[in-house]
């Protein structure tokens, strides 16, 4: 999967409620031709997000596919509805997608391929639809090789869901890079694999492959890179998601983890009757959970302050977790994520 | 699925090398009519187990169904190849099953309801193929709400795959309701599936539904017995099914937890350049992981001595590994679980 020029679907959404458009738009490799939402035609990108590139703002793919002269590769699906559905306004795009001759890349847990006439269409048209959360057929189990590689491994860790793993971790690949590190994005979640343009979708495979869908990217990518950051998912003691969090971190067999905490959080998001712990108990839990498969450390702390309106307030709660952690901390968003480099040269290239 | 009477498929491995067959004789309700063993037709059960129900040993479905003077209802498939695919030698066996009207129970990872020829003759026929294996398709993730049932749970977690947590939970579950407490087990593994007739292949599920499908069998049960016994899988250090064991840990909500070991066991089972740490590790890891969920302790100890031939050594080994653990334990099946039922009263029931 590899498209050079665009389309992101973001019907009603856009820029608030379209994650998966803004993750792509601020990290993919991808130029962004336009933009649907219905509810915007005229303007663009820039009217709303100043800091990423900008693009128009269109009503249907049949106007963007227009505006850009008609060189798009393809349409990708930008917005998830709670349930991750298919809604059926979106289908006239889809369509005009295809029969243009785009390919159609989605995450949602609906998938495109189990759509007939979607299906049927892109047969038709020899477009590819690819749904990013559907695991490939070949995973199996883990064999505990992640450690074999050429490369040095970490991995995101969090407090919680939704505090910034995928972010954090694409922030520090790309203040590794601008620091000559030849650093790379292990995805595993649908947006960062939209990003990538690769990866398994860990919180999809069958339980018994967890680690082992981790494993089979880490041995992928190792020997090609000096730094693999594994995009972590959920968190250890999650009532729901734990054993996706527990897969990664054994699968990764990281060398160094960035805890990832959400300025403010104090209990675990949806499941509100569950308090977190205090944040040195999540770095032990990590450490001594992941030593016996690989031994490691917390090496550098992100912080998601995005919730904190003032400046100096966001920068006391950074101060203050980075106390909290023990080891240099950061909001990657706000501050840049030189200083979680740091611990991670530090502590795990040059360690 | 509920099956009174039954033939156990055991091909060229009983008795040593049919797990699943002696487990089912072991601990299930059903009757056991026959042992299908092309190798031994003519021996009992009893030549080999003497302290299991006796049935013959016969070479062909059809023998058994004769024996049994057809009065049969189902065939389970009591043994599994390396892979888990379908022995094609089995095949007249299982036709002649379905065409004598008899469901077919399988915990292979090949679904005999994917096989063309065999679903066709269920249909026909008007029998159930169940695999066991195969989650169905309503599970979703958890909730939180496995604590808020009547019944007091317990979960059995292990130092390694294959220590014996299934045994030990069958085990306490028959020694608790001998002392009159309402128990009742609550399998994990196709095995505990096929014994108990019911429950969902936690290996098997999305991994995003590991603890879903814990919880949505202790919502089923939990407010009809006064005590839940959970069968683990794997271990929280295992480099390749951690994710089953976390999913499970957190998914049960246990109250208390029954740590099992294996005797002698220094290495992970089939990745023995991975040490097992010590268990006083064990206990304080899995107690700190389980709490933020819901607060539980290891309340007793099983050791599976079943590799240690003098019966002194296995006491002597027994003592020492209660020590490590600070808890009551004992061998289940060589001491019997009286000792850890013990625990589990004192601290889980009582408690």
């Amino acid at each position: 999967m590899t498209h050079e020029r665009i389309v992101i679907l973001a019907h009603e959404k856009f820029p608030e409620r379209a994650k998966t458009a803004l993750g792509v738009m601020r990290y993919g490799d991808q130029s962004v031709e336009a933009v649907l939402d219905r509810d915007r035609p005229g303007e663009r990108v820039h009217d709303h997000v100043p800091d990423i590139d900008d693009a128009p703002i269109v009503s249907s793919f049949s106007d963007a596919y227009e505006a850009a002269d008609g060189d798009v590769d393809a349409l990708y699906i930008g917005i998830a509805p709670i349930g991750g559905g298919f809604d059926e306004s979106w289908r006239d795009d889809v369509r005009a997608a295809i029969e243009s001759g785009c390919d159609v890349v989605s995450g949602l847990h609906y998938f495109l391929n189990d759509d007939e006439e979607l299906s049927r269409l892109a047969a038709e048209h020899g477009v590819e639809l690819r749904d990013v959360r559907e695991p490939h057929d070949d995973l199996t189990v883990a064999t505990g090789s992640s450690a074999d590689v050429d490369a040095r491994v970490v991995c995101t860790v969090g407090t919680d869901c939704s505090v910034g793993k995928m972010t954090a971790s694409l922030e520090i690949v790309e203040t590794a890079r601008e620091r000559g590190i030849d650093a790379a994005f292990v995805p595993t979640g649908q947006t960062g694999i939209m990003i990538a343009g690769w990866g398994n979708p860990i919180d999809r495979v069958i339980s018994d492959f967890t680690a082992g869908a981790v494993e089979e990217m880490i041995l992928e990518l190792g020997d090609d890179h000096d730094l693999l950051v594994v995009e972590g998912q959920g968190s250890i003691i999650h009532p729901a998601y734990s054993a996706v969090t527990c897969g990664i971190l054994h699968g990764s067999m990281a060398d160094g983890l960035v805890l990832c905490h959400a300025a403010g959080r104090e209990v675990v998001h949806g499941y509100e009757s569950f308090d977190l712990p205090p944040v040195p108990e999540y770095v032990e839990l990590y450490e001594r959970l992941a030593a016996p498969v690989h031994e490691t450390a917390v090496v550098a702390g992100a912080l998601n302050t995005k919730d904190v309106d003032d400046g100096d307030a966001a920068a006391e709660a950074v101060e203050a977790y980075s106390t909290d952690v023990g080891v240099p901390s950061a909001d990657p968003v706000r501050d840049g994520a030189d200083r979680i480099v740091d611990g991670i040269v530090d502590e795990v290239l040059d360690g």
